[in-house]
């Protein structure tokens, strides 16, 4: 067993001191199983979200050109205008709606957007409410801020994975101040109808509760330009928060930058907790994100089709598989997500494939209660990658 | 008046919505008085905690180096090897102690190894004890953390600024996790003798709890390679966390990078805090970082100079105008800290002084209770702009 992936989530090392909330919280997930395997270039690591593609080099070149220009200091903490502007840009012409650079805080990632989106909205006693399966680091962050969390799940059945409202009616308790959905959805592929997100938001206007939409696979969707987004029913002091990030459109994962759309009104409030949590971005790495906006798109275009691709290699091999189940392609987004015949305990199932095969997969047990027993493939990779991948796969279970 | 600075931190904003306890905070700092003078050539901005000196040119060259070597992607979420080995070995070379790589956490910045330090130790209905005057973010992240804060103020008198031990005593109640402290200081440049550290320490292993040093202007005392460090006096699993910085030895503000020292065993929980807050730093970056505490010995020195030399500037300065009262010179830091007679308002004083000087300070009052009616005043630049603000400045309160 390869000793990355050794640690149980269970094994509690004695951590004397720390404080509970934080010592409670499992030290385990798809970065620490796959910590030992960086640079092993034996195992194809479906694991992660990221591809094998390099952000093109008119990126970096930006970014050295703004080094060179001495964009090295300190700066805005909302991020700096050029890259305000450039995004207002890009969302109006993807969506239906205007929107302004007052209603854009770049962050250091989409993990810090969806930190300071959770904060904003909620407090000690407060609960989110977050629709599964879902990236794990979302529930996770609640913990770290000592808010609670409640699951709602999507429905799964031969049809794909749906939601249903009035689970979601059903889960807005007093305590509940905001709801937390991805769509595309990390790691089913599945897009919440545009009809059902905005009948989403007006349950949450009817109760003052925040709506946050985390975008970050929007331009992933297949055939299309852009998955439909929220904004284009959310008017400017709607309490809605979308996340976003430079690292799926753009293939910048190692550059950690992303965004949030927000009211203009609480602007002043995430440039504080920008202040309070990072102190903001580098300089020179929002001028790359810059030039990613505004000469970007080809490169975007391409890396759906890559997806797409990686899409169709890996579900038309799973398809074949005798002990695999799959269900309707997704339309959307890096990841392949299904179940393997007599493999219920996903984390184990991984550990093993791992093990006999060098392909690295993501357990669904990380991704809500109601996806244990399915295991996740990023589809984010050149064809011969993909197809040595389902080879190796094939043998175990074909 | 500069529209930069029309903004009273009790004008609170109709934040519908916004959570109370972050709508509690006030959305003023350094940063927000600073906004609107970003670029403007016209003011000396003496108000951060920022020089003029760009970092030197072979650490922009080694993220390029990266970047073209395809250092872009996910990496380890406690920093990549190299860079930890290279700290360890810094750290090892610097102090009397010989510290491993597993005691290092590479983190987004400063202020991202603070965010974690506190939350590692405390959590809802516990307190943080704080030695003030304090850089700011320290107090406040507890604040977005929802963990209670309690200041000590350092004793002021004509002898500069003093830690009282006893007082920090009498404010350990049942409910304190963790003590933070910084020396060098932020803004006083006072040095906590080693003895009284270590002797703070003891304090704090008797009671169980944790003590975080912020070591960020640890090279920055003059006339020695580094200030003493705590690390000499902690055992390897004491409940010891020191947070640093790239930002002021080798000027690199702008490129968000720190890290933080701490026992072995909670390296797990800093890689999932880590995850959970930023999911990382940019992985170019951290090889600048490698390049900057390999090769960047003669820079610090240099900056450590270039310091002492800008405090002799100001604080000449500073000695001969009569409405300042300057204590004993910092012998350590990038600040001159003093009060103006007439001025007790440090924030109005500096509104005065930016509309009538176009030089830039920043308020004491941000700083902790004890130190409203200070100002301070950034030391790490030029000598010509240095004079010219000191110039400016002896128009009125010379």
């Amino acid at each position: 067993m390869d000793s990355a992936m050794s640690a149980h989530p269970g094994d509690m090392l004695a951590l004397a001191g720390v404080t509970p909330s934080i010592g409670r919280i499992p030290v385990e997930n798809i970065s620490s199983l796959a910590k030992g395997a960086f640079g092993d270039r034996g195992i194809i690591p479906l694991w992660f979200g990221e591809g094998d593609l390099r952000a093109p080099a008119f990126i970096g070149e930006a970014m050295a050109r703004a080094v060179a220009d001495g964009h090295v200091f300190y700066t805005h903490q909302n991020g700096i205008p050029p890259l305000r502007e450039a995004l207002a840009e890009y969302l109006t012409g993807l969506g239906d709606r205007s929107i302004s650079p007052d209603r854009i805080t770049a962050t250091t990632s989409g993990m810090h957007a969806i930190l300071m989106a959770v904060r904003l909205t909620a407090e000690a006693g407060d609960t989110v409410v977050v629709i599964d399966p879902c990236w794990p680091n979302a529930g996770a962050i609640t913990e770290v801020l000592g808010v609670g969390v409640r699951s709602v799940g999507m429905d799964h059945s031969s049809a794909g994975w749906t939601l249903d409202l009035d689970k979601v009616r059903a889960a807005l308790d007093a305590t509940v101040r905001s709801v937390f959905f991805a769509s595309p959805a990390n790691p089913t592929g599945a897009m919440i109808p545009i009809e059902t997100q905005a009948a989403l938001l007006n349950i949450c206007r009817a109760r003052g509760i925040w709506l946050i939409a985390d975008e970050v696979y929007n331009r992933l969707a297949f055939g299309v330009r852009a998955a439909p987004t929220i904004l284009d029913h959310t008017e400017v002091e709607d309490r809605v928060l979308v996340t976003n990030s430079f690292s799926k459109s753009w293939a910048m994962t190692g550059w950690r930058l992303g965004w949030m759309v927000h009211p203009p009104s609480v602007g002043p409030t995430l440039a504080m907790l920008t202040q309070y949590t990072t102190s903001g971005i580098a300089t020179f790495i929002q001028h790359a994100g810059v030039a990613a906006v505004r000469e970007g798109e080809p490169f975007v275009a391409f890396m759906r089709g890559y997806c797409e691709a990686g899409m169709a290699i890996v579900c038309e091999a799973l398809e074949r598989f005798g002990r695999v189940r799959l269900g309707p392609r997704p339309v959307a987004g890096m990841y392949a997500f299904f179940e393997v015949e007599g493999m219920p305990d996903s984390r184990q199932a991984c550990l093993t494939i791992l093990d006999q095969t060098r392909v690295g997969l993501a357990p669904g047990a990380f991704f809500g209660p109601g996806s244990e027993g399915l295991l996740r493939a990023c589809v984010c990779r050149s064809p011969a990658d993909l197809r040595e991948a389902m080879g190796r796969l094939e043998k175990m279970l074909g």
